[in-house]
């Protein structure tokens, strides 16, 4: 059975993200004030699996393996059909 | 008053995306077998505005101006609170 599951792999709280505050500074220097800014990256993946559980399963073994670093990264699954 | 928003950038359906292909044949080498795979990126950001619309009106203007190219990307804008 296919499920569309959605990844989000984020910084953890506390880690420098100089990204993110390029963007904040380039934003200000626009004329767009923001009192706070942060990234992150979403994957829509469809795939084959028995059920639900699988789905998510497959999806957090995927961020274990590459999408994410646990170290510096948090991630959540969600499965959506 | 503070506003959360939350904005998405995605390539355009249709677009080419070398960078999900190469996830995409990554994970197959890992044993992931996926039917699509499409990445976002998402913004968080937290500002001030007068009220819920003029949030979400200068979040859709940081798109234009900065956060994404409007020939290739489709952006939305959600206002969390």
């Amino acid at each position: 059975m296919r499920f569309n599951i959605r990844i989000t792999v984020s910084l953890k709280e506390g880690m420098l993200d100089p990204e993110a505050r390029a963007i904040q500074g380039a934003l200000k220097n626009l004329g767009f004030e923001t009192t706070a800014l942060s990234t992150s990256r979403l994957f829509h993946i469809s795939l084959e699996a028995l059920d639900r559980e699988q789905a998510e399963t497959l999806g957090l073994q995927m961020c274990e393996r590459l999408l994410a670093n646990p170290i510096i990264h948090r991630y959540s699954v969600e499965v959506l059909q």
